[in-house]
C-alpha cells in the first residue's frame, strides 16, 4: 500500500487517521486506554533496517522502482504529529485515543504497530480494572498469568498493563525488573512434592530475628504440631511428613515471607495443621507468618474453614494475629467467581467442621483477602480482543469518510477535537467532539450535545467544568508532553474510573455513557454521508 | 522456590519434570503441539545475567545467602535432559509432551518460560488446523491477526504457530522476513478513501506486460467502466470516481497482483465495476488481475453476486480465466462462520440481483475461496489457553505424585515412555504410557491398555504399528536431534491430522481418543496413591 501511495505521487499528502473503537469490552460500558508510552517508542525508533529494505525487495514486484526503496531507507516520523488522551484515563467508543497527522504513506505504515499496541493494552488495562471493582479496594490482587499469555512478551505486557488497571503485583519477575512491579507469589506444588521426611533437611537451625538465640526448626515444628493438632481437629500422624519437611524448608529460607501452597495433599488434614505447626514455631523465634494460598476444591469453604482455624489457633495460643493472615485464592479465577464468591452466604455452622472452634463471630461467605489470577485476566477469556481501529479521516485538509455495508463501521470525517464534560457533582457526563474550528465549550454555558447518527437524540448540557481529551505527545520528532511513570499511569485510572459513574461501571446491565457530537459536526457527517452514499435505483 | 531448594541442598536432587495438558482445546478431541524449537533456544540461551541477579538482590530478602547468587551466575542447562513429541505432532490429554530430567532447582527455573512458549504456540496451531480443517484443502487462509494480538511479539508466535497448523500465508511482514511465511495482504479502505478524482493520477501509463506498448491505464478504465457497467446492471456515473482512481492506483503499482478491497463504498454499485474495469484495462495490457477482498456485509450473498458477475463479464468479453478470480472474505470470520458459509444453501436466483446476467450453472450458497483472519485465530476466542502445566513426577528415581482437592488435578507419577498404536488401516489407535523398565510394544503382539484412573475400563490391542512418541532433543547442553524446518513442521502437522480417525476430528461431539496406560504402570500409579492419600476419620 506505501508502494501505491508512493507511486501516486501522494508521499507528501497530508493525512490525519483516528484511532479508535467501537465498543466497550466485556458487555462493560467503560475502557481503559493503556499502550501510549510504547506507541511513542516505537515512533521514535521507527525506521526500515537494511535488512528489512533487502528483505522487501524479494516480495516486492520486480517492477518495483529503485527510489522507492531510496525513499524508504530514510522514513521516519519527524513530520507526523500526535495528539492523544493521556494513558490511563477512561474512554469510550468512538471518541479517537489517538490522532495523527503527517505524511499520509508513512502514517499508514503506522497503522497496524499503533493498533497491537493499544488494542490488548486497553483490553487487559480494562479486565483488571473489572478485577479490582469486583475484588474491592482493600483484597490484594495478584497477575499470575505468564504462562498462559501470548509468548514471553505477551506476558509483559499482561503483567504490565494490569498493574495500570488496578493489580497490586506480578509473578512476572521480568515485568518487576523492567518496569519496577511489585513482585509476589509462593512456592508450587512441586516444592511440596520434592520433600518426603523432615530428616531430609539438613540445615535445621535458624536464628531468632533479633538475632539472640538459634534454634532447630524441625524440632519446633514437629512440637507445634502436636499440640496445633487438636486444635485443627487432625492426628498429627495424618500430616504428610513430606509437606512438613517442605514447609519448615521453606520458612528457612523465607521466615519473614512465610506463606504455603497448602492444598498439595488435603487442605484441612494436612497442609493447615502443618501450616500453623511452622508458622508458630517461626513465631518463638520472633517472625510473623505471611498466610496460605488455595489452589483447588470449594474455595469459599476451605477459606471459611482456613479463617476458622486461624481464629482458632490465635485464641488458643494468644497469638491475635494470626486471626488476620493472608488467605490468598488461585485457581482459575475469573470475574465472576469473585462476584459470586462475595455473594456466597456464610457457611451454616454445623456445616464446617465440628472440631474447629468457632470463635463468637458469625462465619463469613468466604474468607479470601487475596487472589492471584492468571489465565482470565490475560487472556480476557470473556472477550480476547478490543476491536480498536485506524481509520483516514482527512487528506490534505478535505475530509474523508469510509461508508461501509455495516452503518455502525461508518466512519467520523474530518479532524476533530474532544471534550469531557463534567457536572457539579465531580461525575463526567458527556464527551463532545467538535470541529477543531469551532470553540471549546465553556463551564456554565449550555451546549448542545447531538447522538452521532441518531438524529433526534440531543440534548442541552451546562458543564461545571470542561476537560479537553487532546494532548500533543509528539511533535517533530520529539515527545512534547512529560511521560509519566507507571505508578503515575496507575494513578491516572483510579482517578479517571473515580470519576464515572457507579452505574456506568456495574458489572450487569451498565449505563451507557454518551458520546456526542456539536451540532456543526453532526450536519457536516451527515451531510458528507449523503454525498458520498450512492442512489438507489429500484427497477 | 529455587533460593529454598538451594537452601535445602537440594540443588544436585535429579527431578523429572512432565509438560503436558488435561483437557484439548475448543471442545476438540486433538491438539497440535507447537512451540518446541523455541524451547529448544530457551534452554541453549538460559543464564542469569549480571543485571538480573543485581535486580533479584533487591528482591530476595536480605537475609540470602551471597553464595546463593554465585551459584545463580553460574547456572546452565548443560546437566538438563529433554525428551519431547516432535513439533507439529497430533497429541493428546495427559500425555506429557515434554519431559525433562535435570537438577531440581534448574528444571523448576524453566518451568514457566516453557509453559508460555509451548501453551500459545499449541492453543493456535490447534485454532489454525480447525480453521484449515473447516475450508477444506482448497481454500487459501491468510493470517491478518497482528493488530490484535498480545503485543508484536504475540502477533508473531500468531503468524508462525498459525502457519504450522495449515495456513498458507500472513500479513505480518516481519514474520515473513524472520520465518520465511509467504506474505499476502491487499489495501486498506484509508487507500480507497485517500482518493477523489481520477485527474489526481499524475503517471497515468502502464507498459503492457511484453514490454511492446505503453497506454494510459485512467483512459483505458474509464473506456472499460462503460462498457461493463450495463454488464453488472449500473450505471458507469453510479460508480464512485474515488474508488475507480484508487484501484487505478493500485493496479498502476502491481499490474500482476491486482486484488482490491471493492466494499469501501457499495459492493455491487460501485466496487465490482471499478473492479471489473480496472481489471479489464490491465487485460487489454497483459495483465490477469488476482481478484478482490469483501470486508462488510453478507459474504455468501456478495461473494455469489460477485462470482456471478465475474462470470457474466468472462463470458461477454471472452476472458474465461476472469470466472475463477479470487474472492476473498475477511469480517470477523471464526470457524462456525466457515462452517456455516459452508452450509449455506444456494441462493434462489430471483433474490440475486436481476440485472446481472446469470450463467448457466445454478449460483452456490458462497463463491469464497479465500479468507483473510485476524481476531478469532489469534486470540482463540472460543478459548484463550490451552491448560499445560509442569509437574514434578521423580526427585532421585523415587516417584512423586501430586495429590488435589480436585481428582483430575492427580499426577501421573515417574519417569513414563509413551507409544502411539496404530491399526491396520494407517490410523492411530490408542496412545500408551508405560515404565520406562517396561519393553515397549510390539506390532502385531497384543497389549493390555487401561484407562489411568478408571479400573474397569481396558481393551487388548493389537497394533500393526507401533511409534514411540519421544525422542531426545536436549543431552549435555547440546540440541541432539535435527531441527527441521517451519515448513516441515507443517507437514509433519499435516501428515499427522491425516494419521487421525475424522470422528476424532469433527467439529461437533468428536469421539474421544484413548489415552491408555500399561497395566503395571496402572497399578503403580494406584498404590503410589492410597500410600499418599489421607485416611479420613468420620465421628
Amino acid at each position: 500500500m506505501a508502494y501505491a501511495y508512493w507511486k501516486s505521487n501522494k508521499r507528501s499528502d497530508i493525512a490525519v487517521f483516528d484511532l479508535f473503537f467501537r465498543k466497550n469490552p466485556f458487555k462493560g460500558e467503560f475502557t481503559l486506554f493503556a499502550g501510549l508510552d510504547e506507541c511513542l517508542k516505537y515512533l521514535k525508533n521507527f525506521h526500515f533496517s537494511r535488512s528489512d529494505i533487502e528483505y522487501l525487495r524479494t516480495v516486492l514486484p520486480p517492477t518495483t522502482e529503485e527510489e522507492f526503496f531510496s525513499y524508504l531507507n530514510e522514513l521516519n516520523t519527524h513530520d507526523v504529529t500526535v495528539f492523544a488522551v493521556p494513558e490511563g484515563s477512561v474512554v469510550f467508543p468512538k471518541v479517537p485515543v489517538i490522532r495523527l497527522e503527517g505524511p499520509l504513506p508513512i502514517v499508514q505504515l503506522l497503522e497496524t504497530t499503533l493498533l497491537t499496541l493499544v488494542n490488548y493494552a486497553s483490553l487487559v488495562a480494562t479486565n483488571a480494572a473489572r478485577f479490582r471493582m469486583a475484588a474491592g479496594p482493600e483484597t490484594a490482587l495478584l497477575e499470575f498469568g505468564l504462562r498462559r499469555a501470548q509468548g514471553p512478551d505477551g506476558g509483559l505486557s499482561a503483567s504490565r498493563y494490569c498493574y495500570i488497571g488496578g493489580f497490586d503485583g506480578t509473578s512476572n519477575v521480568l515485568a518487576g525488573k523492567l518496569f519496577g512491579i511489585p513482585v509476589k507469589g509462593t512456592h508450587a506444588h512441586a516444592f511440596v512434592n520434592s520433600f518426603t521426611y523432615v530428616d531430609e533437611i539438613k540445615c535445621r537451625t535458624l536464628k531468632s530475628r533479633d538475632g539472640s538465640m538459634e534454634k532447630d526448626l524441625v524440632q519446633l515444628s514437629l512440637e507445634c504440631r502436636d499440640r496445633i493438632a487438636p486444635v485443627v481437629g487432625v492426628l498429627a500422624s495424618e500430616t504428610s511428613e513430606g509437606e512438613l519437611a517442605a514447609f519448615i524448608a521453606y520458612a528457612l529460607a523465607f521466615p519473614d515471607g512465610f506463606l504455603c501452597l497448602i492444598d498439595t495433599y488435603d487442605v484441612h488434614r494436612s497442609g493447615l495443621p502443618n501450616f500453623c505447626a511452622v508458622a508458630m514455631a517461626l513465631n518463638s523465634l520472633g517472625y510473623r507468618a505471611q498466610g496460605i494460598r488455595l489452589d483447588s476444591g470449594d474455595l469459599a469453604y476451605l477459606s471459611v474453614i482456613t479463617r476458622q482455624t486461624f481464629k482458632a489457633v490465635a485464641e488458643k495460643f494468644d497469638m491475635p494475629w494470626f486471626s488476620d493472615l493472608n488467605i490468598v485464592a488461585s485457581n482459575d479465577i475469573n470475574e465472576e467467581t469473585i462476584h459470586s464468591l462475595n455473594q456466597q452466604l456464610p457457611f451454616p455452622t454445623q456445616n464446617l467442621s465440628q472440631r474447629v472452634i468457632l470463635d463468637h463471630q458469625p462465619p463469613q461467605g468466604h474468607s479470601i483477602n487475596s487472589f492471584g489470577i492468571g489465565t482470565h485476566l490475560v487472556t480476557c477469556q470473556k472477550q480476547p480482543a478490543l476491536g480498536c481501529v485506524f481509520k483516514l479521516v482527512s487528506v490534505n485538509s478535505v475530509p474523508r469518510i469510509k461508508l461501509s455495508e455495516d452503518v455502525e463501521k461508518v466512519t467520523m470525517p474530518g479532524k476533530k477535537d474532544a471534550y469531557r464534560l463534567f457536572g457539579h457533582d465531580g461525575n463526567a457526563l458527556v464527551d463532545l467532539l467538535q470541529k477543531p474550528d469551532e470553540e471549546a465549550p465553556q463551564p456554565g454555558k449550555r451546549v448542545l450535545c447531538r447522538h452521532p447518527f441518531q438524529e433526534s437524540k440531543r440534548a442541552y448540557v451546562s458543564p461545571a467544568k470542561v476537560v479537553p481529551l487532546y494532548k500533543c505527545f509528539w511533535r517533530k520528532g520529539q515527545v512534547c508532553h512529560d511521560i509519566p511513570t507507571l505508578k503515575e499511569v496507575r494513578d491516572v485510572a483510579q482517578q479517571s474510573l473515580n470519576s464515572l459513574r457507579t452505574d456506568h461501571k456495574r458489572a450487569l446491565n451498565p449505563t451507557p455513557y454518551k458520546v456526542s457530537v456539536s451540532d456543526k459536526l453532526y450536519q457536516f457527517i451527515h451531510e458528507l454521508w449523503l454525498e458520498n452514499a450512492p442512489i438507489g435505483e429500484l427497477s
